[in-house]
């Protein structure tokens, strides 16, 4: 049996903030181009109904879906009836138990919680890189899925395996305020905020105004402390609700 | 007519730099991997020859040429054969004057040296993440691919621009060597040194060593001065060569 290393975890939980930064830094470079999100005026030949970013996201997971992503358990699908991957995907085992992958899938709360974000790092405006901007906002919700999925899972367990009866107890109970609770370290989410905000300073601090949009350090932090964190939070609730109903009693 | 503006030139080739580097950083999270870059190696259904990177590059290519990104001057594809554009990309007018943009594609050599950069920057071995290490190579070489381009036909635009006879004179007269002396400005090249070391050093200033693996700002100088900066040359040298035989003397 693999045991959760809460250490590894964070480690990697951190390294994943650099890329979910870079990524918004990079879709800020372009307008907010609000016609690549409208359902219908893609302009794309033979999709009359979506929009441009749901095309790009769509095709994006075609691919991926071939490569094999989604054989990584962080890696969850934001559309339904991808084709079966075209390689074999071989992986170390994990700690994880779960009867699939998917039944934590928190995708079409990023989606939207993204959309939000859109105007507050993007200046209002059309450049005409309709293109580019869904390119970039493709890899940016790639990297915050992997991100609060990653944590859901990972996280999760470690917390289980630190004390499995106190979370069967809660679970039975049906209580979801008080697993919230229990799953719930301010000290933790206020050094992640800290940290955050800091890493959005120091990744732009080489860039000067004349050569690249800037975005705000408030804005992500405000956008870790009321998605990111309370999405993984979630995750986290539906892992253990499932680990528990399907496993947690047949060890 | 539009006319090339070198200082905005200089300032979008400035900003391109971060992307470049931060690209570099994802991808060495990952090891060597070198398995992935043999041909016949890929274990991809229905693919027996190619190699997972070059198969990887071929799908993002097609994705995107559906979305019209090799309208772009800049964005030149490494592979041949590609669908048509499945939407209308519409584009600002531009200053350059070349009768097809893939006159300059300088992929093949892009993709030769981003392969000898690797060993680099990426530690030994294998961790069997073969799908993310080809996944970032990709958009790795786009990004690098995007600046050499960019620079080899906005910037020789602009030198001829600025002296149309001598650059006339000199293409005439066949001699390469004397017009990369008259493209080679060794200040700004130098200038482009230091601040891409700054820049790598800055981007990992806030990763420690437990959460992302760091890559030398001195490799990454090398590489910008033996690849970027030489092909992008190159590609001036091309550019000058057609703008002036195909529509240089009748204006």
């Amino acid at each position: 049996m693999i045991t959760p290393d809460l250490e590894r975890i964070a480690t990697d939980l951190e390294g994943l903030e650099e890329t979910i930064i870079a990524r918004l830094i990079d879709r800020a470079q372009f307008r907010r181009n609000g016609v690549a999100y409208l359902p219908g005026q893609s302009g794309f030949e033979g999709e009359p109904e979506l929009s441009l970013f749901a095309l790009r996201l769509r095709y994006q997971e075609e691919m991926d879906a071939c490569f094999g992503r989604f054989a990584v358990p962080e890696e969850r699908p934001f559309n339904r009836n991808l084709p079966p991957p075209r390689r074999t995907v071989r992986l170390p085992p994990n700690c994880l138990h779960l009867d699939a992958y998917d039944e934590v899938n928190l995708t079409a709360q990023i989606t939207d919680s993204y959309l939000q974000l859109l105007p507050k790092i993007c200046a209002e405006g059309d450049d005409g890189q309709y293109g580019s901007s869904v390119e970039h906002d493709v890899y940016a919700i790639q990297a915050i899925s992997r991100r609060i999925h990653y944590g859901a899972l990972y996280v999760a367990e470690s917390k289980y395996f630190a004390d499995p009866p106190t979370y069967r107890q809660v679970v039975d109970a049906g209580d979801t305020e008080i697993l919230m609770g229990l799953l719930t370290r301010p000290a933790v989410e206020q050094r992640i905020l800290r940290r955050v905000r800091h890493k959005t300073r120091a990744l732009q601090a080489s860039a000067t105004a004349d050569t690249r949009i800037t975005i705000d350090p408030d804005v992500v932090c405000d956008y870790y402390a009321a998605t990111i964190i309370p999405l993984t939070k979630q995750g986290e609730v539906i892992y253990l609700q499932n680990r528990i109903a399907h496993k947690g009693r047949t060890p």
